[in-house]
Parts: structure tokens; sequence; C-alpha cells
């Protein structure tokens, strides 16, 4: 039936799939960040969301990885430092390039470093951003703006006080006066970026460096729809739905009308299209839903941090005397702060709705779950199992996602670690019947399966711990596993990410 | 040329093997514990020994999972804890059962549990079991012996003092006269392994229980080779090396033989092959280097392990005030107590020698590198990274091994997680100009890379922190990965080995 001729093609082009199996590109990219989410913190939250013997969604990843966090020293000659903040780290992600701490999308010498979100809007792709903090925070910031100290984050604070190292925010030389690029926020309201979501009004109502009108209104004027509410978010849906609906509808009529010729079906599909282009250009979108960070889920019942153990008088005399009265165990609860706070689900759900519209190409969505750490300084196991729960709600529409857009790559990582550890709840000396504790704060959660798990916040006796230098993990889908290797440096997603749309660092 | 009916079998077959692709099973399993080796202890090492920009040998492997320690209560109704020991937690992985803490491979209910090394004995493979720490500490004891308490290492600690909870080495119902098993190290010297090495040579001294004979003279009665020295070691390793030479002439004279019907070449091949059993049944082989716990590689350059910082006498009036001294940066030195010890690759080095040996059919190795753990208690951090050091190269060994033998899975993991923490060198809040350091205690470690690397150990003030509750990592080589999983539990491992065996749970 076939000549041998084309059947010996057909064989060569057979074993050349087999053989050579290129690895095909994504068409997006989901990067979820759990901030400060190291394997401590992984194991809080999965003891307590499904029990020691129960599983996240994260368990289920079919890839998984570790990555190496790497911090520069701010002064020359700029050696590796062991332990990163979200600044330094977020910024080898989004621009492949390790620097150090607070630094936001520049290098140790002060250079502006490339955005990987700059490469993919030039490659033709959609990039969103969502975060539980500020959208002006670090994790979210270093995707949409270059500037040298974190907590500049809008044009009220690029002139502020010395001398607090990290914490200054004092860039003067970052204004657009002395050549700079400005704020952060004034740099998100200029940021070619479709999708922008997260806390932080208060860093956009300020005036904008030129005095002329406040941040908010230059981000308006830039094409940005701003939203404040949970409504706001159903609106856009709506309009969202009835867009990708019109979309199907005009599709189907060409298809129809390619074969009937039917000029009615024709002039309503170029309606709509015209009409999905008008939503669509409509719909870059800025959605900043609370003044600062968002309210956490949860929190103690007793509403407290950890607290230090009470040793009695005697204890004090020697430690092998006496006694100690560990704090009280606390449940977690519904955080009545919360509100009708978006959810992160429910932020990423809108910026998957839209992603998908804004480009044919495709999409790079970055998630940030903020509070895993911000809930880890302020020693909140609750919150920050909470938040976690946030992560894993994401991950799973994200995931649902893939699985209906098979070219979606989904990545979860962490930027540090961080202080929590959990500890025994009660010291392995115990029998020796002395008063063994932790000269640290320690919080005691009774998990739904009825033990105590006992979280330890022991790395400084300030308002807010330290972070730590553990590396961290990479957990990836199905469509990520080319693109991973067991170790990397941190600044090696920078590659991944691009590599997973088919382009080079 | 082919009948269709052939053709078509063929391209089943072939549809077949592609398509089902079954598993081989291993020859031999090399499993690596790095006991309380979480991710911040590997992550203080590599940034030590390779700096923060550099990997491990842990890092090159192909298969990285994550592992839930999980660890029942020592009373009904047994829930799940959250931080287990190393008895617990070993056992998990000897015989797949969780159970409570301080329990040597027996369950919560106090009932002896089969051991992973009966199964492969019987199944015909060889097995051996090397530590840095004795013989009879938690994680080796948990292959060879079952018991209710770990510190019953030898007949003289049955009936220890009452109401030190896990420390009680009390266990009366164990002796042998009552129906027991005896101490753990009568139940050394009686288990079938073909190989034990590593310290504890103390728990061997005393009389057994019978009063008849020293445990060590009970073990000889038994078939053990008694080894005591580095000397030892080369000895037996010339023995080995001949033997395997022998046998190798004697495989050369049969093949050469078979084909000239020498009778001469024929003889020597059954002298050989008597020789070789002769050494290998006389190299059942029990080397206890030390009286206890080997000492370590390294040690800090001031001696002292990690040390609380000391704020000036304003500090104590006020958290703001004053200043603090953190303890001096010390470098990493050998630790001079360390001797002729012999190191846990050299250990290693003989048990692959030997095992290789004893059966035709393939062995078991546990190699534990102890004192990662037993250093954290300790707060030395330089001793810690020295012994994660001897993990690397013993780890090195393996693999090696596993690129001749490629029926060899080599797998890594910890047993549960570890105090210390690294922790920024200066508090990242230090912009902010009050003192801000730890409550616990600190080792500032210069790197070889010229900056400091500062351990932070607060999980309690006793003279030995607890561990903590984090999954664990594990890591396999290439014949590892078909059966691992990205997640996974504690007791999965004992079915993992079986299973790469081929044996079923």
């Amino acid at each position: 039936m076939f000549s041998s001729k084309w059947f010996s093609l057909f064989s060569a082009a057979m074993l050349a799939t087999t053989v050579s199996s290129p690895i095909s590109a994504a068409q997006n990219v989901i990067l979820i960040i759990g901030d400060g989410m190291d394997d401590q913190q992984i194991t809080m939250a999965r003891n307590y969301l499904h029990g020691a013997e129960g599983a996240l969604t994260l368990d289920s990843m079919p890839a998984r990885s570790a990555v190496q966090v790497i911090t520069r020293a701010s002064e020359p000659p700029f050696k590796p430092i062991y332990v990163a903040d979200s600044a330094n780290s977020a910024t080898a992600i989004a621009t492949g390039v390790t620097t150090s701490r607070g630094r936001i999308s520049t290098s140790v010498e002060d250079a502006d470093l490339r955005l990987i979100s700059q490469d993919l809007k030039e490659a033709g792709y959609a990039v969103g951003i969502v975060s539980t903090a500020s959208v002006t925070d670090a994790t979210p910031a270093v995707f949409m703006a270059n500037i040298s100290r974190r907590f500049c984050e809008n044009p009220g604070a690029m002139q502020g006080e010395q001398g607090r190292g990290l914490f200054t925010a004092d860039c003067p030389e970052d204004l657009i006066a002395n050549g700079g690029k400005g704020s952060i926020s004034e740099q998100i309201a200029r940021s070619p970026v479709d999708l922008v979501l997260g806390g932080g009004m208060k860093h956009f109502e300020p005036l904008s460096e030129s005095g002329q009108q406040t941040v908010l209104d230059l981000a308006r004027s830039q094409g940005f729809r701003i939203m404040e509410t949970l409504d706001d978010i159903a609106a856009v849906q709506t309009e969202l739905n009835n867009s990708a609906t019109e979309a199907q509808v005009s599709e189907a009529n060409r298809s129809s009308g390619e074969g009937a010729l039917s000029s009615t079906s024709a002039t309503g599909s170029a309606a709509a299209d015209e009409s999905r282009l008008q939503v669509s250009s409509s719909l870059r979108l800025l959605g900043l839903f609370t003044p600062s960070t968002m309210p956490v889920r949860w929190i103690s019942s007793s509403g407290e941090a950890a607290q230090y153990p009470e040793p009695s008088m005697l204890n004090h005399v020697h430690e092998y005397l006496g006694e100690v009265e560990l704090p009280e165990p606390v449940r977690c609860e519904p955080n009545a702060a919360y509100g009708a706070t978006p959810p992160l689900a429910k932020m990423t759900e809108l910026a998957l709705a839209q992603l998908s519209q804004r480009s044919d190409k495709g999409f790079f969505l970055m998630v940030e779950s903020a509070s895993i750490d911000k809930q880890s300084h302020a020693r909140r196991p609750c919150g920050q199992i909470g938040e976690l729960a946030q992560l894993e709600e994401s991950l799973q529409l994200a995931l649902a996602f893939a699985e209906q857009s098979p070219g979606t790559v989904v990545l979860v990582t962490a930027d540090h670690g961080q202080a929590a550890q959990i500890i025994p709840d009660g010291s392995m000396f115990a029998g020796y019947g002395i008063p063994v504790y932790t000269p640290g704060q320690l919080q005691r959660v009774i998990t739904p399966e009825g033990s105590v798990m006992a979280m330890n916040y022991a790395t400084n006796e300030f308002q807010a711990e330290e972070h730590t230098g553990v590396n961290v993990p990479l957990f990836g889908n199905e469509a990520a596993e080319p693109f991973m290797r067991p170790f990397l440096q941190q600044s090696d997603l920078h590659g991944l990410i691009l590599n997973a749309f088919g382009l080079s660092e």
C-alpha cells in the first residue's frame, strides 16, 4: 500500500520525534512564592491543616528541588553572606542577579537590572503580579521597579530618616528629578504589566513626585483600571466572562461563517472582536484592596502572639530548680479583622481569567503569599498557617488551570527561611525533672487532630524575628519538570522561567 | 520475509517492553542517614565546605524528596505528636511502623516489630550497619534489636534509675530472664547481620545477662571477628583484597579450564573457592573503635560551643538601651581528640568490600553520620560541619561503588530535624541602632570564603538542644529514582527499600 520510500521517511520522522524529543515551550508560567516558606513553615501547616499523616497540595507536586539562597554584603568586595531578605532574594528571581539585602532589582553597585517582566512583555506575553502584601512590598516590587532601597515605596518616602540600615527609606538618588525612576508605587503606575493585585493603597494616595496628581491618578492615566473591593473583582470577572463568551460566540460564528457565507454572522464576529479588544484594553488592572499588608485569615484564640515561658522564682536562682509555666495552648480562629479582604485565591482566579485573555501568546503570573513571613516575624503561627492555606488554594486553582491548559508551568518556591521552628511540646529532657524550656517565645497550638504543636520563635527578642539562611524548596508540576534540576541557585529561577517560555537568558 | 503473524507477535512484544517497562530490582541498597540532618544543617555545611555558591555531593543527587517524620505519643490513644527522636524515626525506616520516642523497633504497645534486616537476611542478602555513634545507639540499634527503651544499651543498663522519661535505662521486662531479648549490645552480638562498625566498646565489655562471659565474647562465640583499630581495618581489607583476587584468579582459571581441560587450574579453582569461603565465613565483622560515640573531626578554634551574647548593664535596664557583645568569631580546626579514629569513609569502604563478597545476591548497608545531631545538641557547628563532610565522603564512595555496580540504589536521608539555625550575623534590624540579639546561644564561624556565618541554638537552655519537627530531605541516585516519590512518610522508606530489592512489604 505504501511505497518503501514513503515508509522510510515516515519511520525516520517517527524516530526523530522519539529520540530528540524536543521540550516544547510553555505558554504560561505561574510562579507562586511563599514568603519565608521554608520546610519548617511547610511542616507546621501540613500538621495543622491535614494532620501529621496528611499531605498538602504542595506535597502532590511531581517535582521537588532545593534552592540555595545567595546574598551579597552591601559593601565591597560584596562577599556572600548567609541570610537574605525578600528584596535581594526576589531580585535574584526577577533578574537572575544576586545582590545585597534591601535592593529592589538593583545590583550591589546600584545599577538597574533588567526585569523578567520587561523581557516577557517585549516578547508578547501578558504579565500579572498578585500579593497579599502591599504591591509595593519587596517581592512584588522587584518585578516592576528598580530602586536602591525597598522602603522607598511611595513619593513621600524617598527622603526619609537616615541611619536605620535596611529600614531606611532614603533614596534621593532615585528621585526622577535626580535621574532616577522614582518611588516604587510610581514605577508600578508606569509599569507595562497587565495586572497588579494586592494591598498597599496608602502608597498610591500621595502626590507623585511631579506634584501634579496622586500616584493612583498617575496609574489611571497610564491605562490602569483601579479596583478597591471584592465587588470590584466580581464586576470585572463578569465583564471578563462576557468577553470570553462573546469571543467564543464570535469564534463559533466565524467558523460557521466560513462554511455558510453568512454576512450577518461575519459582521457579528467583527463586532465581538472589537468588543473583546475594548474590554481587554480597558482591563489593565490595578487592585489595591487594603491600605497596607492584607489582614491574615487566622489568629490565635487568645489573640496573643508567642510568649516567653514563665519560670518560677526558684528557677531564677538556679536553672535546675523550680518550675516553668509554658504559655497556655491556643486554637487557630478566624481573624475578625479579615473582613471582606479578597482571598489570595480570589485574586488568583481574577488574574488567570484576565491574563489568559490579554495575550494569545500566553502569560506570566507571580502570586505571593506574603504573610507566612510577616506572621513569623510577628511570632503568630496561626497567621502563618492560614496564609499557607491561602497559598494552597491558589495553587489548586493554578493546577486546575494547568489541567485545562497543558502548556502551563506551575512553580512554587520560597524566597528565604524564617524563624519559626517546631519544637517538642514539653522538653525531650523533661524526664530529668528540672525545668527545661526555650529562651525564646513559644506558641502552643492545639491541632485539629487533638495534639499540641509547639512553635518556637527565638532568633531575637526584638519586635520582629530574623530570617534564616536555610535553602528553600522548589515545587513544579509536570510541565515544569523538564526545566527543573534537583538543586539550583535562586538566580537560576530567572533562566528557568525564560527557558520555559522558550526564551534564552 | 516475515509472516504477518510473526510480525504481529514481534510488534506486540516490542510494545509490551516499551509500555510496561518493568523496573528491575536492585542488587544492593546503600542507605546513608545523616542524624539530625535537616536543610538548615545541610545549608550550613554547604556554605562552609563549598561557599554560598558551591554545591555538596548531596546536591548532585538526581532525585530529591521530602519525608514527613511521624511520631506517636507514648500513652493511649497514641496520637501523633510533632517532634521525633532517633529511636522512633529510625524504627519507622527499619520496620515500617510509626512508634513513640525512645523505642527501638517496638510498637507503641511494646510489641517487637519485624526488622528489615531479618527480611533481607532471610532473602539471602548480606546486611551491614555502620555508624559514628555507639553501634548500640538508636539509629544503628533499630536495625538489629527490639527493646522498649533506647538507653538499655548493655546488660548493666537494664535496671537503671526511674523517672527520667526518655532517658531512663530501665527495661526489666526486656531481660532474657523475663522473656525479653536482653540489652541492645547482647542483641547485636546475637544478630545475624554480617558487619557492624562504629563506636560503643563500653557496651560490650560488661558481662552478658547470663554472667558467663562478656558481651564481646558472646559476639565472638556467635562468629563475629572483633576489630578495634584502624590497623585492624587495614588487615581485614588486605585479606578481603586477597580473597577477591583469589576469587578472580579462580574465576579466570575456571573460564580457561572450561576450554582447555586443565586439571591443575581446576584444582586451583576449587582451592581458591574454599579459601574464599573460609575468609568470607570468618568475616562477620564487629568493629568497636571507640568506647562510646566517635570523636568528631572538627572543633571551633576557641574550643568553645555556642555562647550567649553579652548585653551591657544598661541593656538589662531596658531592651532598647545599651549594647551587646556577640561571641567572637571562630574558625573550624581539626579536633585533637580525633586521633586515630577511623573515618566514616574508611568504615564505609571496608563495609562495601566485605558486603560485596558476603553474598552473591547483594547487600543492604546502612551508614549513619551520627554527630550532625550530637554536635547540634552540644551547640558545636564545626563538629556538625566536619561530620557532614564525613557523610559526603561516604556518599562519594557509595556513588563510586554504584557507578561500578549499576544495580546499586543509593539513598541519603535524615531521621529528624535539629536545633541549629543560620541567622544573620548582626541583626537585620541593626539599623534601628538598638541592641538586637538572640536569646539563645550563638556561634559565629568564619568561613573559608571570608564571611561570618552565625549559627543560633535556641530551643532550650539545657545542656542539650531539642530536636525540631521539620520534614527532612531524601536524596537518591539514578537507580533509586524509580522507587522514589516527591513526598513520602518516613515509614514508607521501609517499603521503598524492600521494593528496590524486588521484595514486597
